[in-house]
């Protein structure tokens, strides 16, 4: 291959290389939290579920604290972003269909593997010092990440009062439904109480028609 | 003191004793769950913290997971009974007043230690067969009465349609700000959440007016 391709500066493919092992280090550290938990989440299983050497993953990341940390951070940027792409095709502004919409897309944030594994991370940094104070600044970056993409996604004006804790309470209970979901999968229930959410946002946001 | 207080069979104030013994290993296994975790919460700790020998708590409960489980239940019908006897006095049903302690006290159930145990209790029964079933059962029972609970001293009325789902996305929302303050203590924004949320749960149920 190397004698077709054009002549390159060795450092770029090594530098996607490096980049590529990251990401595969932060995707496998949040899988893992997820189906593990914290207790069973050491840079050791991480960097081999990874397929890369302990070695490497201790080039990339010095502490577990500091793979497990960036991953959630990583993981959560990704699925903002996801969520995000969603504005492109939405019913317009202020219509019940994309209130609907937007709920159904914020509450899923908070129910598959990321939550789970941020979820197990919450609970460990709460017990352990370390942890603690790296996770609390954290989770205060990705939940007012999360307020932004709400907010704008909802077309909601926060200059109007109680609109902000309007959609505070829409977070929090996304984050509520995430936690029934983490014994039993409860879909029917949920889309149940996302239907009816839905619609008292639509009514508090966007008035009565 | 046995000289003065009249006889009495000998089997009364050992089955005193022994409930008390049984209540005493309860509430210190609450409290170990809710500070140190599950992986640091043993039969032996909490025997230790209750003032209790090993062999008395196993005699109560066979299995750590006995211990736990009716742990975590014996201290949430404690926190029910007593969210039930606020019912006393309340404003009458229907009013702004109502709901806004409804909402408030229902909020303080799932941000106090008992929250913050059974969160433990939950995350590990997440990543454990053993514990999973159990939990569950023990979640889905304790939900169950949070809810009729919950419906009773609003005075919501189950029949109208959409009332049973704002009832239950109001109990997600309190458990989402329950997880909410297991790093930060929120309080302000929660209070804030609180009124924000009786104010619009007061419409729904209640009406304009």
């Amino acid at each position: 291959m190397g004698t077709v391709t054009p002549a390159r500066g060795p450092k770029e493919p090594q530098q996607e290389r490096s980049r590529a092992t990251r990401r595969a280090l932060l995707e496998a550290a949040v899988s893992c939290l997820a189906e593990r938990g914290w207790s069973g989440s050491t840079v050791s299983v991480v960097a081999e579920r990874a397929g890369v050497s302990r070695g490497a993953a201790q080039h990339h990341f010095r502490t577990r604290e500091d793979l497990f940390t960036a991953a959630v951070e990583h993981v959560a940027e990704k699925r903002q972003g996801a969520l995000k792409a969603v504005a492109h095709d939405l019913p317009p502004a202020g219509s019940a269909a994309r209130t609907r919409i937007v709920v159904e897309e914020i509450v899923n944030l908070y129910t598959g593997p990321l939550f789970r594994a941020a979820l197990h991370l919450w609970v460990a940094a709460s017990d352990e010092a370390p942890l603690r104070d790296r996770v609390t600044a954290l989770e205060a970056r990705v939940g007012r990440e999360a307020h932004r993409t709400a907010v704008a996604l909802l077309g909601a004006d926060e200059s109007v009062p109680g609109v902000r804790e309007t959609v505070q309470g829409l977070l929090d209970m996304s984050r509520g439904l995430g936690l029934a979901t983490l014994l039993t999968d409860d879909k029917p229930r949920r889309d149940r109480v996302v239907t009816q959410w839905a619609r008292i946002l639509d009514t508090v946001l966007n008035g009565e028609g």
